[in-house]
């Protein structure tokens, strides 16, 4: 290996392998694909990578781990957008792939039991034909055990709801190796403190989460998307807030202002107008699918939105939401080499028109391209900041963008991060958006939990 | 005062009423009215009862019950099923009476920022104008920290979820005295941990919660509201879970055994069939509530539920869900003299039928008399186990059934408490239910924000 220095895993290698096997590696190039996510995050390896294929083996691995205090980084795929997966401290990175089974499906119950590794693809497609789905579209095809961690949500939220509100109950591993649930398959329950929503979104520092209790709901009936241009990003978000308002149980809303559109026109050969747009979904029966549409088209209307193209069969459907779910990586083949710092503001829906404008005069003010993009129905939206990550000066001013824009959200009463979390990348926000007794409170779960500070140091705290 | 042992608030009486001049008072009628909830344990008053009027009285107080270890209780109006308000070592009850202000709506985000002590209703009045409502409706009107406290559900949790799911964002004050806020009002944030669901249900043992963010909902277009008899109780459930698993998008659906029938009809002088019955709420626009209501009727017919009886009107919905609101006094009334025991438990909806059986199977073969009633869409039941106080026996039985039921209901995958919480009267069975790890875990986070342990002690752990 490459490393010479005496590391705290050195000490424990052996045991590894004798607990692993061939589940273990130290190999570099494994390492190092281990070491970063999606982010824009220099690659921090860790020194190995494991392959636990049962819980057992989960807490076998943290008692060894915590004993000699070796940081342990849960990993699922890699899509983290903030620096999650990185080892700032080496150590063992917890690879989920191959506890990757959908344990039990409860139709009846319309819930269902899945390893972390299970990705929300694989959930969807196992339940094919029960006439159920699992609704947290976060884009990219994550593991299940990945979206808990980082309090994921997406595309379906403004319908769904986020992971906090799809997940009944957790496994998960303590640092001590000893292994909890939190929950049973109760719909509702107030029996003692919510360990559930204490570990979502707790990004792999108090628990590795080994298995999940989801919800899931009925696959709807009809189903109708549709994308509109609007004359500008103002007027589109004004249409959303406007069918927010008036209750329309819309299923996706989601904004791509026109350079947006440009990249996906670009990427995948379509024709598109260029301009700020939104992708629209409708579900229900068939009455009701009618009744949203005509009043969404009317409310449009009002803002200057009449042009929708409509796509009602399932693969129409479906290229549609490529084209959206495809837009980061139009956005990196705009220019050949850049890398995306990817904002992620959220603020209450009557603030969300005056952050994006403030952010459209910040873009028009810097060298950089950016593109906005936005779960608008939330009032999320994310902005990729293209820049030459081996120009000082461009990651500088991304850097700077994007730190104007989460001042902005702050002072709009909004959170730093509406869904792609803390990791590494915004820890100096947190005590700005939540004051610093507030962190100090994490802080005092974290010690409480993991003293020896071995599940995912340098995140969050 | 009665007490004469040295206590240690009489060291922290004078600054308590120097801080809180006639807020606070130790009179003895008063300390007991603080001492009990409407459940059936003993009344265990606190030392002293103080009636902030601010965050920052709160935050003084708690500084120096802090430093002189005395307990802090929080009272709402007293609701609690579970003892959550008893002062088994005595201290100070903190009545937020007083803090009862609606502080702001921002109606086009659809949320608010409410003091704790403003009561459900209450607030529904001050909204009045809006369009808004909020929903969760646990039958008595209690206070919104109340309820946040206990993790409160209720009549219309099937549709719009429990207190978990309606609350943005917390402001609550720690043991020593520090002021967090847990989040801001962005519909949804991945911002560290989630501070807001670790308090919701801690029962008042993490912190004293001072100001609650809600959301809120559209009031309905259309409501329309039914009893319906049905042959037996398994029938009835059966109708509920099909319902469910058809997507019907009830608004309410209650279960009443026939017993309980008897004792709505005795106590509002009504004329309903004594027979296991649904209380049923539709709402949506008129096409999606005409819907509704010839699915949910072809459902019933299949389980034997033809009757139908219809309250369009708003004053004959207010009469129906009255009757069914005023149960709990109602079953009181069937015999002078007794106390209910009240059991809480949930278990998922596919083994809510058995659930039932077994109980009313318990309650033949005993000699006390028990009512259940259920929120059953969400698998949730309880029965008011009717019992002379003053008599062992009665009480013992009591005590046994409610541990009989508990235990069939764990078997069966559920929780002891669906929406009452753990208070004194539950600890025995937490960790039965989630493990003694599970249970150490809320231990350690315990002793992390309260070292001292005067936040509610003797409650959930």
């Amino acid at each position: 290996m490459a490393n010479q220095i005496a590391r705290p895993i050195d000490a424990i290698l052996p045991d590894l392998e004798a607990l692993l096997g061939d589940r273990l590696s130290t190999n570099a190039s494994l390492r190092d694909a281990h070491g970063r996510g999606e982010g824009m995050m220099d690659c921090l390896p860790p020194d190995a990578v494991a392959f636990p294929a049962s819980t057992d083996e989960v807490s076998q691995t943290l008692k060894l781990c915590n004993a000699a205090r070796v940081p342990v980084i849960p990993f699922g795929v890699g899509t983290s957008l903030e620096g999650h997966v990185a080892a700032p401290n080496g150590g063992l990175s917890l690879d989920f792939s191959q506890m990757n089974h959908v344990l039990e499906v409860h139709a009846e119950d319309m819930d269902a039991q899945v390893q972390p590794g299970v990705t929300r693809k694989q959930l969807n497609e196992h339940l094919r034909d029960t006439g159920l789905f699992f609704p947290v579209d976060p884009g990219a095809d994550a593991t299940i055990g990945g979206m808990c961690a980082t309090r994921a949500s997406g595309t379906s939220t403004v319908r769904y709801g986020s992971m906090k509100d799809n997940v009944l109950a957790l496994e998960a591993v303590l640092a001590d190796g000893r292994v909890i649930r939190t929950a049973n398959r109760a719909r509702k329950s107030a029996a003692g403190y919510d360990l559930t929503h204490l570990l979502i979104g707790s990004e792999g520092t108090l628990g590795v989460i080994t298995e999940i209790t989801v919800k899931l709901h009925g696959i709807p009936e009809t189903v109708a998307a549709a994308v509109c241009p609007f004359p500008s990003v103002e007027s589109a978000v004004d249409c959303v807030i406007a069918a927010i308002q008036m209750g329309v149980p819309m299923a996706r809303m989601e904004l791509l202002d026109a350079l947006s559109m440009h990249a996906v026109n670009a990427y995948a050969k379509l024709g598109y107008a260029e301009e700020s747009t939104l992708f629209l979904e409708f579900e229900g029966n068939p009455a009701s699918v009618a009744e949203q549409v005509e009043t969404l088209k009317s409310i449009a209307e009002d803002f200057g939105g009449n042009d929708f193209q409509w796509a009602d069969k399932p693969e129409d459907r479906t290229k549609l939401w490529t084209a959206r779910h495809n837009l980061y990586y139009a956005a990196l083949a705009l220019k050949p080499g850049v890398r995306s710092l990817t904002t992620d503001v959220c603020v209450p829906i009557s603030n969300l028109a005056q952050c994006i404008h403030q952010t459209h005069v910040a873009l028009d003010a810097s060298n950089l391209t950016g593109l906005i993009l936005g779960h608008v129905g939330d009032g999320n939206f994310h902005t990729l900041l293209l820049h030459d990550p081996e120009d000082a000066t461009e990651k500088a001013e991304a850097e700077r963008l994007n730190a104007a824009i989460v001042e902005q959200a702050l002072a709009l009463d909004g959170t730093c991060t509406g869904e792609h979390g803390i990791g590494m990348g915004k820890t100096k926000y947190l005590s700005t958006e939540l004051s610093q007794d507030a962190v100090d409170v994490m802080g005092s779960i974290k010690h409480a939990l993991d003293p020896n500070n071995i599940l995912n140091p340098g995140k969050i705290i």
